[in-house]
């Protein structure tokens, strides 16, 4: 410890402190030091087990750059969303008893379109980004619209409200499937519009640090042309870009890869050169063997929406087997496929939909068919994905408090006086405490947020 | 109209007003006016296109008794909550990966037994009946733990906070399945003092409207002796009281009834005299068609309790089916089966397990196998059962906004600055925003209850 490494401290957090650097378990230090650098990013982190902790809380505290979280709250890593359609935020918990073709051609087509409009998304998209970063997600991976401006203002809401956001202009061409009032007007045009909204998302002022991404963002394979898919792919290669898109959802996204191209999604993102290691695929719930193997090897996510999943995917998540075969995944909210904006819910419903699976839904079929044996995903697990996991993903250093991951971070605080959240020191552990926050965590109980150092909320 | 009639009103309502009387459908009246006599009771509703609306309104106002609601909120019935064990809830959101058997041998047996000492009940059933109460629960029905003394103090804080309770004594007396430091010590012992429970309750200083109803609560078969069954089916019928237990819950519940009576649990349960009309059976996954006959025979009602479901019993309800029986059917928290103390949640949950349930979850199966198909329900079926339904399972006024009901009610507000419940006067219909009130209405939005014609919170 010398002054000199201090003095590239910005502040650091004195706390009661839950992540999960590894698959399957999770760690709570008390009093826990995180010193975060001038650049927002963890310059380390010292247990109070270690030699010196004395030291450096009494040369830290002296140079004024404590802070101090409350004995009985908690300090987490910041949650990742990592599937949101962010102009479908009017649309949230309305609709859902419809059939998804009637929803999308309906309600959502429609809706998205009006971001053609700047005002009307400049209003929605400011509240979107407030709303996620209030439920605790600092880093959030958003479908916008076609349209490239209004795509660029919710790039900009994430930068001036301070959240990490992985935005995409959505891509969509295929006659067939689109409607007509809302699809681009050529392949050449929906190209040069993507390849300046990635260069100005780039350059928005204040970007310099990169807190914002731009990501590509083909919809999904029934919506793009093949030449739409090769362009899209040219410029994931090109620039080495985050890319996002749905994979295999249902049967009928399935069914439609296969009998038009005779291939599985995967297979077709693959041969248009769109997978990398920074590749988000939502949902991915009907995966092949090979498309697993692929997966693997381009060192791709997927986002898991498991309460989506509850409504449109016709099937549960293969998530105990992704998880165990070491594929990265991390959740999403699946704005509005679902409609609550909380991955505490989402690591909530990847638990409930797996116990779902394992036990089965049908009563009049004896226990030993009905279900998938041994298929349930700890909470713990799902800690671990909507942390950790999800910047596996992404590919990006949040998630884990450790040394050169950037200080994304929140404050858990469970009160009698607001929120359905009670901690009783007496009577619960450390993993009690960890899951109960992800049942019972509401935006009410999410005290402080920062976002690369910065305090965002509180 | 007369002078009259309006000397007997306490007040009136004005409001945008949600409520489902009739199952399948629901009622949404701009501007209704409600008018609450003395004694909390509906007297009449009057909508404005009804004759002498604006004499009404006119009449109330000079009388200083029109309380009106803000546009943009919105008036709902008070939300019941049919299955609740009140002293579970230090324990809500923990130990949900444990084995059924596990997690009531090692957590909830010791945690009921905490409360032989009335300081601890004291100060959790007051967290629970003010937690309930914000989230818009307005009857409740509870079961407390096996002590006399302790129960008695749930049913004290549901009168002096208002809510309208249906407190249980719990009984359990099976040495084979109860733990010794947790059972009855005798038949003779637990008849009397619940017997006593009874009379102690109806007689509780303030509860001569009987906003507070004791309830027969034998926990489920396993735990009780024919004799315990016996002697509580005498006092059923002796003082024709409600009556609350587990019904069919799980394989095993299912089993154990067979395998030692030879008999469902709905068969135990009639020929012990334990049903009548006022019968609440939670959760009930497993029932024959015999069953289904005796329940509507004797007019009792289930306690659909979706969330606990997912993790405890083992399959999908036969919502759809029972509901299209004419089986009376509300809603329950199942806390802390369930850890989430809102009957909105519960509501939203019985559409999502009802559409797993519809789909199915192993992906490897034919889709045409995999779900069971138009077993979905509704959202405006899952509000009716949150309301009216389970209002008609208790035979209680209560649950529809009609004369001679009582006026229990809750006022929704949406807002931008908390929560994350979002409304758009100029994109979502009535039914959207009753649907999106069920998704993401969460204790923020709740911002006044009534319980009787009484504001208990706001
Ligand atoms: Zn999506
Ligand atoms: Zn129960």
């Amino acid at each position: 410890m010398t002054e000199l490494t201090l003095d590239t401290i910005d502040f650091a957090i004195l706390a009661d402190t839950f992540h999960a650097p590894t698959k399957g378990s999770f760690e709570f230090h008390s009093d826990w030091l995180i010193l975060v650098d001038r650049n927002g990013d963890i310059a380390a982190t010292v247990d109070k087990n270690q030699p010196h902790y004395g030291d450096w809380l009494a040369a830290i505290a002296a140079q004024n750059k404590l802070r101090t979280v409350e004995k009985g709250h908690y300090l987490l890593p910041g949650l990742v969303d990592l599937h949101c359609h962010a102009p479908q935020w009017p649309q949230a918990g309305k609709g859902l008893d419809l059939p998804l073709y009637e929803w999308l051609q309906n309600y959502t087509f429609p809706l998205e379109n009006r971001y053609r409009d700047n005002a009307f998304a400049d209003d929605i998209y400011a509240d979107v980004v407030s709303t996620l970063l209030a439920n605790g997600t600092t880093s959030a991976v958003y479908f916008a619209s076609i349209h490239r401006e209004s795509s660029e203002l919710l790039a900009q809401h994430c930068l001036t409200q301070g959240q990490r956001g992985f935005v995409g202009k959505v891509n969509m061409d295929n006659a067939e499937q689109c409607p007509d009032f809302y699809r681009e007007s050529s392949v050449a045009q929906a190209l040069a519009e993507t390849e300046q909204f990635v260069h100005n998302v780039f350059a928005l002022p204040g970007n310099d640090i990169g807190l914002v991404s731009p990501v590509i963002t083909p919809r999904f394979v029934p919506s793009c042309t093949p030449q739409m898919l090769r362009g899209l792919g040219d410029l994931v290669q090109k620039y080495d870009l985050h890319m996002q898109t749905h994979c295999s959802e249902s049967d009928w996204a399935r069914d439609y890869a296969q009998s038009q191209f005779g291939k599985t999604d995967i297979e077709i993102y693959a041969e248009h050169g769109l997978l990398n290691r920074k590749s988000v695929l939502a949902h991915s719930i009907f995966l092949t063997e090979n498309d697993v193997a692929m997966i693997k090897d381009y060192q791709a996510g997927i986002g898991h929406c498991p309460l989506s999943n509850m409504y449109f995917a016709n099937a549960a998540m293969q998530t105990r087997e992704l998880l165990d075969a070491g594929v990265q995944i991390g959740l999403g909210s699946d704005i509005a496929g679902a409609p609550v904006p909380s991955i505490f819910r989402a690591a909530f419903d990847a638990v409930s939909h797996s116990r779902v699976r394992e036990d089965g839904v049908n009563g009049r079929i004896d226990a030993a068919l009905r279900g998938e044996a041994n298929s349930r995903v700890s909470y713990v697990e799902a800690f671990w994905m909507a942390t950790a996991g999800g910047g596996q993903v992404l590919d990006s250093k949040v998630g884990v408090f450790a040394p050169g991951y950037h200080f994304d971070a929140l404050v858990i605080e469970p009160s009698r006086d607001f929120g359905n959240l009670r901690v009783y020191s007496d009577m619960d552990s450390p993993r009690d405490i960890l899951e109960k926050v992800i049942a019972l965590a509401s935006r009410e109980n999410i005290q402080r947020v920062w976002v690369q150092g910065r305090l965002v909320r509180g």
